[in-house]
């Protein structure tokens, strides 16, 4: 595993809350997670030095294609630096925070923004949800109406059938997830949720029902990226490192799909194992996914998933919370965005700024070392984009 | 000027010819560039780390939107690598060369791929006439039907009216990239004209005639980027350094638009001055705006341009060469494709493999030093994305 020239950490975050917009555009929520960021870490914005920004669907459902950052983010007051967009569909803004990473662990800059956007709700939500469903390869998968729900549905049954997973602790999971969405002001849906109410609600997909499901959203994230270096120069805040943030597209030949080789790569990067990690924010686009990424991330056995889920291990007050934000079904799931609220909730969580739904450290007040999994797109079978970043403090 | 952790080069080029290919879609024509370069470079494709693909109009012409890289590339066999979407209007692969450049830069890899790939051709030119109009603030000016054509006109016209730039001067300029054309087998126009054909051809918009402009076109381009230090052990190709590779957002708030900084920047980091370079490939989406491009990259001043053309400076055999490729006219500007054909034909300029078309170098046989510059988008009077690349041998 290559190394980066210099170590790199995250000297602010901040978001637009996720919800449904219909009066807000992308330069609106662009502008206030961006703005958020830059006055968490308590920085001029002229010593922003260059700019990865990540947005999915604004060409498709907006309208503005090819220069998507340049726009957004020149509404915000952004000139004159460099200014890359990213994309990769869910994963997208996990690929900006990397590549603004990368920029600055390189030695190009000492200051980087990252920043994902995503505007989904429309008048006309038909035009939304075929936007959505060009994240495979459309010439072979794009025509057959196949949608999310029914890829995480089938991974699921696979997983009931082979370990004895059920339905009900798949609500359990998306219980939980509803409490600690509940708990977050910046979430999309607030309101907490019992297992009967998420058992009992319209099905979707067996084993999936409507509460265990993201829904569409609007929102922003954005993080400061600073040079571990300077950080102390430049911001009072305390510096998050970016031990490893690691991408990989989707492998289909063997039995994992990327998705292990990337945690692998992560901990490889950040000289971590999988116990170490005190707090994760999982992509669980369906609430129930969660239980397979805590497998491939190495936290457990898949046949001992099931067991955790009972024994609470993965709640707030849990030996590893997984997903305090509420994750994408309670926090919400606009697309460009999730990569880096999983970030910015890391952040909070590491310093001690999460309010009701702080977890603590094993070893300290605070959680030392958190993860994030993020996953964009599908095909033949395999999350196309998949990224795994690790922070410490 | 910060610089990167350490030195990079280009050890392999690749093209799929530009042009109008109605039966080809997105699959192929990456698929002949990337491994048209991992041939030149003559490494086995396994030693390939990460790629950055750059694509502008997928989305909304082909209707392959969120991961397109990655599903592309798998086509040309990658899977499992990262692979990152960038855009940024027709600067876009000059975008993905510098992120590939900055990632083997800060040590993360030895071999990464940059490639741009670009399908405008349809059955239905209005969808993609549409498309291209994206590539502004569509807020703001999107729905004013204002193309590419008439801000080069207004440009050139400032020009005429400032420095007695003539029409038959800018008609010489074409005549002169036509007739490179001619020589580049990867060329779309390859028919010699004389200035009396292109002044005669259909006016576009005052002073430019239909032969002054680009087209829609096809195409692919791709490069090799290697550490320099491992180079010599990858690939037996003449490494190609990349002695800078700059890039700015538009900035309205002065005179300068960016891309006199962004030459700046370039020149600064690779520690050369305007005079230095031997052979040019700038972006001339309209034949003329190559005259404006040369002034803003300090080759000389605005009032002696129209001179030194009328001198024949910038031909094959001048002093200095300016898109001996044909530009963006004759060679065809498939968007995302044309800051990588640029940088491919610099590397066959300096490897002495540009054939009929190849250019002297000042002080050796084949130039030594050679500069790109590419611009994208569109927003208020400025360029969005301004691209300055220098290479080195």
């Amino acid at each position: 595993m290559k190394k980066l020239a210099r170590e790199v950490t995250i000297i602010g975050v901040g978001m637009h809350k996720f919800g449904k917009f219909l009066d807000k555009g992308l330069k609106e929520l662009t502008r206030v997670a961006v703005w958020n960021a830059i006055d968490d870490a308590g920085i001029d914005a002229k010593q922003v030095e260059a700019a990865y920004f990540a947005n999915v669907l604004a060409g498709l459902i907006t309208g503005q294609e090819c220069i998507r950052g340049h726009v957004f983010l020149r509404d915000a007051g952004f000139e004159g630096i460099p200014i890359v967009n990213v994309e990769g569909a869910c994963a997208s803004s996990s690929i900006a925070l990397r590549e603004a990473m990368i920029a600055v662990g390189a030695g190009l800059y000492d200051v980087a923004l990252a920043v994902g956007a995503e505007k989904l709700y429309l008048d006309d939500t038909a035009r939304s949800i075929q936007a959505m469903s060009t994240n495979t390869d459309v010439e072979f998968m794009g025509q057959l109406g196949f949608q999310f729900t029914g890829s995480y549905a089938m991974i699921l049954r696979k997983y009931m059938k082979q370990y004895g997973w059920t339905q009900e602790q798949f609500a359990k999971v998306a219980s939980k997830n509803k409490y600690n969405g509940s708990l977050n002001p910046l979430a999309q849906y607030q309101k907490p949720m019992s297992i009967e109410e998420i058992l009992n609600s319209r099905l979707i997909a067996w084993p999936l029902t409507l509460y265990m499901c993201s829904t569409m959203a609007d929102g922003a994230a954005a993080a400061i990226v600073c040079a571990k270096e300077v950080a102390h120069k430049i911001s009072n805040r305390m510096p998050i490192n970016i031990a490893a943030s690691c991408l990989r597209s989707g492998e289909v030949t063997g039995e994992d799909d990327g998705q292990v080789h990337v945690a692998h790569d992560a901990y490889e990067m950040a000289g971590l194992n999988p116990e170490d990690v005190e707090v994760a924010e999982v992509h669980d686009a369906m609430a129930p996914g969660e239980m397979f990424r805590i497998e491939k991330l190495g936290f457990c056995k898949a046949e001992e998933v099931s067991r955790l889920v009972d024994e609470e291990y993965f709640t707030l007050k849990g030996q590893l919370p997984v997903n305090p934000s509420g994750g994408l079904a309670a926090r919400g799931h606009p697309i460009a965005a999730t990569g880096l609220a999983q970030i910015a909730e890391l952040v909070w969580q590491m310093r001690g700024e999460a309010g009701p739904r702080q977890v603590r450290g094993r070893n300290s007040l605070y959680p030392k070392v958190g993860l994030t999994q993020n996953s964009g797109g599908y095909i033949e079978g395999s999350p196309a984009a998949v990224s795994v970043t690790i922070l410490k403090s």
